[in-house]
């Protein structure tokens, strides 16, 4: 599948992040975590799957395992299986990031 | 790992596209295609191997199967295991895109 205009399939919520599913594999999901300033993924660790983010817009905060950085768009981070990782928005703009799992999400 | 202003990893080559390993775990790998005006990856199939392109700069052509799109900076494109997919670079400027494999080459 060919996802043109990215951005666009965004959904945010006031309450939590947003998650948009984009298409997936037998082997890998696509989809989006969409924040509004303030909003964070807090620390987690996925056993057995590996976990690509891409930041498609805007800029936030990194944390995979001992290493926190400031992202923005074009950056990417790789949390691979095991290690623990976040994301989150300080603000003032909405960041949006894209989101691939290696298994699929129900596939581990 | 946390990778920022990607685009600076990214290595030309007159002769073909070129290519940069940026990270991986066991189940997914990260990297770059990068391609000069002209330049294209011929329409190829991954057999057990889920490919996922997401275009960080410049703009170019992509074909997943029967569908052919102009595709630019933001747009994302998977191609599944068996399924044959393409990249073309018609110019005029160069063309950087991200390339995540699951499983990573040399482990399927």
């Amino acid at each position: 599948m060919i996802i043109r205009n990215t951005l666009t399939k965004a959904r945010f919520s006031a309450e939590k992040m947003g998650k948009v599913d984009l298409d997936a594999g037998e082997r890998l999901h696509a989809g989006l975590n969409c924040f509004e300033p303030g909003q964070e993924h807090k620390a987690h660790t996925h056993a057995g799957q590996d976990k690509l983010y891409v930041v498609l817009d805007g800029s936030g905060e990194a944390t995979v395992g001992e290493e926190t950085a400031a992202v923005s768009a074009g950056d990417v981070i790789l949390a691979p299986a095991g290690v623990s990782h976040s994301m989150r928005n300080p603000g003032p703009h909405r960041l949006t990031v894209l989101v691939v799992f290696s298994p699929p999400p129900g596939k581990t």
